[in-house]
């Protein structure tokens, strides 16, 4: 027998969410709140729009859409059922889709999904989509990405970041891993030197090693690298081929690189002769003085490939980021792309174009620099209140993370583990260290809600 | 002044195009025909809303799409004109994106992308991107491509290609061509021997060089590559790897490996210990009778890497393939993906798994693979009506391409060079030979429309 349905949707035709999304949520509270149980049916579609007073394709787009994220199940000639993957006592905890292990996990920074525009990005597509008829007039390209999206990159990048390059300067790839990876493989040979931040941004270290590359640490302290101990290695380093590094909230400290440093460097790079790898992974989220312009727009500075992302600037998971460097050696990226992948993603780049023409990205990161930095200032009070004398740290003044040492010493790898029994995981310093392990938890603040952030932490403080 | 408007704009409330498509679509073809000119005003949103008797908003939508597709220009203030792109004499011809050189191009066999289900594509797109909550939840892969979507990537090669996998034997890239990447990187060392066919498909063959191969052609026949000077050469060399082939629909002969010389390929390839790389880019396109196995799914093929692609399946535009090879060996490329790529377009894959869950995929393919055997059999007759006695040709029993000898041995670059002056483009034998240029024609026919096959083929019978 049907159970009776027991929903009281309020439908509103003026909220800034779609009718069948506002179904489609309040069935999913439902089911977490444990008002619908697994293997409750749902009634028909007719019956269901009659209710709600809403058009039956409305609610078939609503069924649809739980249905397809595994919240309810189909059965032919039978009806909608919620899903049997909802027992009762866990229903409020269960994700139906890839649960992770922890409730609550400090990532290392990445951008809140929920502030994404993904409105305004649904609805590019749909054009984008609609028009096939024009996918048929697009060509390969020369595998650097679109001439028209390269040209509003670098207007971007010399308009805001103080660089003067031109298109045939960048190369749009899928995520700033690719730029790395064809940075390494069009630069490094079997045995050279490559230079890095320790503790640093292993993923890149990956690419350079795959390359052929030799890694070398160099310290890190409250002003980014430390300059004169590179300088002393590179006396006594054959084969120098380049330095990585993250001058702008150096990952995983969020320290800048101090402009004197910065003027060493390039000294440095002119001297002996390697590139300056910069990777300026979050230079848009700055939230107190202006961003310091990045080494590569130094007028002295010469030898450089400038990396970048363009995914936190619009949503996440849309994977798509940049090399900057001199054309030839771009020139070079782009004909190996050819052979890893031919070209990127024509709808996406697309897509992004029409957001950034019609003004949409620089009003979304308004408001998202915006609430980023309402976001910073609570966990730091956050951390002020529930962690005051367990823990130092420096607010960043930028970035989506903070660098926090607990005063105790306590071991981390153990901290991670009994937090994991609790629903919260933090990242271990093997994530970032070179060899010996360096202390201190990177801890992203922006993807987490509030009440997440401060259940976190106050889990962390019974345990420190 | 403003120049009088002068467009009637039929609005169909149950054609199968939205509305601000139907008026865009008219915009265009005004500005085609030479009813709307370069420079000329169009009235505002609300006159014109009027007019046609449709919301404003549809009007803004059908506005901002010939706006991003370039046809018109928005002076702020002023108002919005037809692109100053279009001089009058050449405004039939004009394409405002990308233009390409040849107004007819026979290409290598590509879809035709006005087949493609897009109105399903966005629909599902809009469903995933309005989820946006949802994104936050996925965390990274690990390289391989969603679980859930290989799985049914698993069935349907196990079920419509007669293999017998399970998706750990399974990577999802972004084209056929990162399959061909990941597949050299983690197989190759330096010096070591590929065979391949020749004529073949030279961007494989790429990816191959790039990982430190050493390439040695093969002679093709009307029975595919042939075996047996494969065999001689097999006991001269030293170093071997593997054997790239294209047994199904061979590019870019479109003859088929039959199947004794498949047996004794696999029987090669034990005695040998050489891999057999199969790319079987259009598999799903056959229209007499049944497809032949994949070599990779013969019981006693053990060495293989087997390659496909999910774009034609769906749409060109979107690039999706895979690779199918032993775990361990899957596995290895998965590492080496995140340090390129770190994973695949999540939303693609939840998008395409989709339409595959939903039946619209294989609905699509149904009317495809109808569509594209009319489109065969009128092309043959075509090559028969305007080049008989002139070429020699084999109708192909699938595929989307022709491979067409002209008997007049004219020099097929030549051949180009006049036809480009006429706005019709062919490809020339270096795109496939080895070294020496064998003589012969690929010609697609699939993205090509029933007046362009024909207009391109007469320009082609005049010429030879």
């Amino acid at each position: 027998m049907l159970r009776p349905w027991r929903l009281n949707i309020e439908i509103s035709r003026t909220a800034n969410k779609a009718v069948y999304l506002q179904i489609a949520d309040a069935v999913i509270e439902a089911i977490k709140s444990g008002k619908l149980r697994s293997g409750d049916a749902l009634p028909g579609g007719r019956r269901l729009a009659e209710n709600l007073k809403v058009n039956r394709n409305t609610v078939i787009e609503a069924l649809e859409i739980l249905i397809a994220e595994g919240w309810l199940i189909s059965r032919e000639r039978k009806g909608t059922f919620v899903s049997e993957k909802f027992r009762l006592s866990e229903q409020a905890k269960l994700l139906p889709v890839k649960p992770t292990t922890a409730h609550i996990y400090f990532d290392d920074g990445l951008p809140d999904a929920r502030l994404a525009p993904m409105k305004e990005l649904s609805r590019v597509y749909r054009q984008l989509l609609n028009r096939n008829a024009r996918w048929q007039m697009l060509g390969y390209n020369s595998g650097l990405g679109d001439e028209e999206f390269r040209e509003a990159a670098a207007q971007m990048l010399n308009f805001n970041r103080g660089m003067n390059v031109s298109s045939s300067q960048i190369c749009i790839t899928r995520g700033s891993q690719m730029a790395m990876f064809l940075s390494a493989q069009c630069l490094i040979e079997e045995g050279d030197v490559v230079f890095v931040e320790n503790p640093g941004y292993k993923p890149a270290w990956r690419a350079f090693s795959h390359a052929g590359a030799e890694l070398v640490p160099v310290r890190v302290d409250e002003e980014g690298i430390d300059v004169d101990e590179l300088e002393q290695l590179l006396y006594k380093t054959p084969n120098i081929k380049a330095v990585y590094l993250t001058p702008h909230h150096q990952f995983p400290t969020t320290v800048t690189l101090s402009t004197s440093r910065r003027i060493k460097l390039i000294e440095l790079s002119n001297q002996f002769g390697f590139t300056i790898i910069e990777d300026d992974y979050d230079n848009e989220f700055q939230f107190d003085q202006r961003a310091f312009l990045p080494v590569s727009s130094f007028e002295n500075a010469h030898k450089y490939i400038y990396i970048g992302t363009l995914s936190k600037m619009v949503a996440p998971v849309l994977r798509m980021g940049f090399l900057v460097s001199d054309a030839e050696f771009v020139k070079k990226t782009g004909s190996l792309r050819k052979i890893i992948d031919v070209q990127g993603d024509s709808i996406m780049e697309q897509a992004i174009l029409q957001l950034i023409k019609s003004g949409e990205i620089r009003r979304h990161m308004k408001r998202a620099i915006a609430a980023y930095k309402v976001k910073r200032d609570f966990f730091e009070s956050l951390l002020a209140y529930h962690l005051r004398d367990k823990v130092e740290f420096k607010k960043p003044d930028g970035g989506l993370a903070f660098w926090i040492k607990p005063r105790s010493g306590v071991d981390l790898f153990e901290l991670n583990k009994v937090l994991l029994s609790k629903g919260v995981q933090i990242n271990t310093p093997d994530k970032f260290s070179f060899k010996e392990h360096i202390y201190g938890i990177r801890m992203g603040f922006a993807s987490l809600s509030e009440s997440q952030l401060e259940e976190g932490l106050i889990s962390i403080a019974k345990v420190i």
